[in-house]
């Protein structure tokens, strides 16, 4: 997984969850160190349909294996 | 809620989550600081089958609203 690729593609979650990891908005999970393998599982149930939100049903559905495993990378990274 | 509560209730979390709110197995997040509202939101998910884990979905079961509010200010309240 890349680190830097995960930072670009994560531009699209910044309004909710924030470049920092920190969540901008209460009903959003801050992500910031959050366990990696949790993460790649999130976002894949999210594409899947296996887990439902509103916006993350929506904003994960176009996300390839790649980009799930980069977004998970950075957002891990972040302390 | 009440802090000291959750924390009485969240021995049965532990194993997994920690009394650190550190995830103590790679796919649990970790849940220390976590937004309170998006705790409580998990949790109820889990209880009424909205979001599906093979673990969560079993230990949310029994939680009342109040041990739910407790164990997310709980979490919430850790650093």
């Amino acid at each position: 997984a890349d680190v830097a690729k995960g930072r670009a593609k994560a531009v699209q979650c910044q309004a909710c969850h924030g470049m920092d990891g920190v969540a901008k908005i209460p009903e959003a999970p801050n992500l910031a160190g959050q366990n990696e393998d949790y993460l790649i599982k999130a976002l894949k149930d999210f594409k899947s349909g296996a887990r439902q939100n509103d916006m993350m049903s929506l904003v994960a559905k176009p996300l390839s294996d790649d980009d799930i495993a980069n977004l998970a990378a950075f957002y891990h990274s972040l302390r």
